[in-house]
């Protein structure tokens, strides 16, 4: 049975919707080089300790700590240097009591000795002699044996976005072959509207206008992390809308639809995506400007989205609902949303019971930050070119005063 | 000649350093689905105006507003209705005085008509005839042709990271072909030291480590929107690291060295990039921890980088230095850094004069942010992938209180 809610807040409308998706994108194997940004599948486990060895942290001299007890500048110990550790060797010079072998950052500690004297604080005495001017505690200057990772932990979590630095840590323990990701999920992106023609169209006949909600719906899919792919414009006819979108469905991962926004137009795309399979459209409209007339719907687990088709409306829409959803299908965290305080330049009215994305300029004022909105049709993609995100007013706000702090979503 | 800058505090480094950078990468030429995040070469113009005719923003009809004026619920004009504008297409109906013609959002406003009534203002009254029970002004719910953006106006200026909403506004003045961009800077990574293999290597002898740094760095570079490129181990030998080095310059960007960390190794990395030409090393030593060994170069006009070998020192340093100046390379602002305020989870002690970076985690508390360091000495790599970005300690602070609050630099 469909359930139906109407005008949702936007983060019940989410919720509502994501509980229905029970789809998540398939598992594919790829080398750490690779996997930037990508979510591992399941939980990384080291195959080994890490460092393999004992190693020093700074340039200086391998003794044994409690031959440098009580050292100082006006009584130092001394102590007879018997060998100098090579880098990338084993270190086969063994230091016994009063003894010291010369080491370098990264070397291996030696056989006999647990502690580092760095070189600072030691002196040169006579033939094959150091004087030692501080004492060094056991295990001083040295890296254990696993003291990074112990063989068998746990290194990366599975739903993991992968970060520069783990890249790294994969690397350390040898792990640079492939390693399980969520791939990408695949996201078909159609147009609808007889009004519409392809963007690379050079001479636009009266009334036609370029589809340019595919290629920036593209670029925001491209940003979390999925695969997409233009499908194309259909015309404003239900039985070819029907075939294309049941025809992308098995193999897609994500359904996006971008209506005309005209109310017939609308209607007929919620019929529709409603034909492909249940439990359909979940919602129905949002209570969110712009965007309001959104369509949330899924069909056998997987997410459908029904975008209107301003430009400005689709953008918002598609970052409140299609980016979370591309997240759900990973398996992982949203990416993070950076969210900035700025005081508000002009007083910004809006209506108790709905969220407004007003696009607004950051500019610095006084050490302050500010937003001032950049006023326009959601028709006018010109707005957000010229802006730096999107001021958003509280649901339960009648607006934000001129002076007031408030919150502004940062285009990535 | 060389001029020489000894322990410099990051920014002030960074901008004597960059001073010396005068080379850019160069320019090539691609489509804009294929441009997201890359950085125009110039400016590019609106070869047309947007719209290109006037559209209705809203259901409804098109009038001519004199018509409306004074239309009430009490008393309604009444309008003969002469045709509907097809959706796609020329609007061929003219509206005369006394008439209206239906029309749908995005619709090409016909002849004659210069506002729309919204379809909930009106009524069927009768064959043919609707009644308006709103006024509308001149214009109203009407899209002006250029109202968007006019003929020949600035579309993106020179030196602009394209956003998916850029790339919507191209395709709609149908610059769908090819834009001029910056080419990624390629970024040449040399690691070196006796005791570093490459990743892949299975089987570690006593004293060899794996060379991580590589794919740290290379893996920054793809964020920040360079083409890295991992040359390979370099032996501890001034000449063939002479030559290396040399054989690479010609066609890279930027040059990065990760060298040891023993004393030794660093003054024949810092001697080895002031043989490769003028003005050589101009930092040789940062105030920041980790990370002070750092070494800062520039070869005819090109940015030379010699990071310390440490991991975490690696990871630190490259993002102060390596990023900033990819951005360099691209006549681009440098990529946002994330910076969020958190409260300091315990005191971190700190040296007034240098810039202390230290790996933390953000846990939430009652509703603030807090950030728990996660102490580690700078060669363990875990630490930072258990951590969620870095504490910043100020150059003139002598650490941080428990409690106070500080400012944390996300990884992104």
């Amino acid at each position: 049975m469909t359930e139906f809610f109407d005008v949702l807040p936007p983060d019940e409308a989410r919720a509502a919707w994501l509980a229905q998706v029970t789809h998540r994108a398939g598992v594919e194997t790829i080398a750490p080089l690779a996997a930037l940004g990508r979510v591992t599948a399941r939980a990384i486990s080291s195959p080994e300790a890490l460092p393999a060895f004992a190693r020093s942290t700074v340039d200086g001299y391998a003794v044994r700590a409690p031959d440098t007890f009580g050292a100082s500048d006006s009584l130092p110990a001394y102590l007879a240097v018997v060998g100098e550790v090579p880098m990338g060797q084993e270190a086969t010079v063994s230091v016994e009591k009063g003894q010291a072998a010369l080491i370098h950052t990264g070397g291996m500690i030696p056989p006999g000795a647990d502690a580092v004297v760095m070189v600072e604080h030691t002196q040169p005495f006579g033939d094959g002699e150091i004087e030692v001017m501080r004492p060094a505690a056991p295990g001083e200057n040295v890296l254990q044996v696993g003291e990074d990772v112990v063989s068998g932990a746990e290194v990366l979590p599975g739903g993991h976005r992968i970060q520069p630095q783990d890249i790294g840590a994969l690397l350390a323990l040898g792990l640079a072959d492939e390693i399980a990701v969520i791939r990408r999920p695949r996201v078909c992106l159609f147009s609808s509207g007889d009004e519409l023609v392809p963007p690379a169209t050079q001479r636009l006949k009266p009334g036609q206008i370029r589809d340019i909600n595919s290629g920036t719906i593209a670029s925001l899919c491209q940003q979390a992390g999925a695969a997409p792919e233009i499908m194309g414009i259909l015309p404003d006819d239900a039985d070819a809308f029907y075939a294309a979108l049941a025809a992308a469905l098995p193999d897609a991962d994500l359904l996006v639809v971008t209506a005309g926004s005209s109310v017939s137009v609308r209607d007929m795309t919620a019929r529709t995506i409603d034909r492909l399979g249940a439990p359909g459209v979940l919602v129905h409209g949002v209570a969110a400007r712009p965007g309001k007339p959104t369509i949330l719907a899924a069909v056998d687990g997987k997410p459908v989205i029904g975008l209107p088709g301003n430009p400005v409306s689709a953008l918002v829409m598609f970052s409140l609902f299609g980016v979370p959803a591309i997240a759900h299908l990973l398996g992982a965290a949203a990416p993070l949303q950076v969210r900035t305080p700025a005081r508000v330049a002009v007083n910004v009215p809006s209506t108790a019971g709905r969220e407004d994305y007003v696009p607004v300029r950051l500019v610095q004022r006084d050490g302050e930050q500010w937003a001032e909105p950049v006023f326009g049709k959601s028709n006018l993609i010109f707005t957000l070119v010229g802006a730096h995100g999107l001021l958003k007013v509280p649901l339960n706000a009648t607006g934000l005063r001129e002076g007031a702090w408030g919150e502004v979503v940062l285009f990535a």
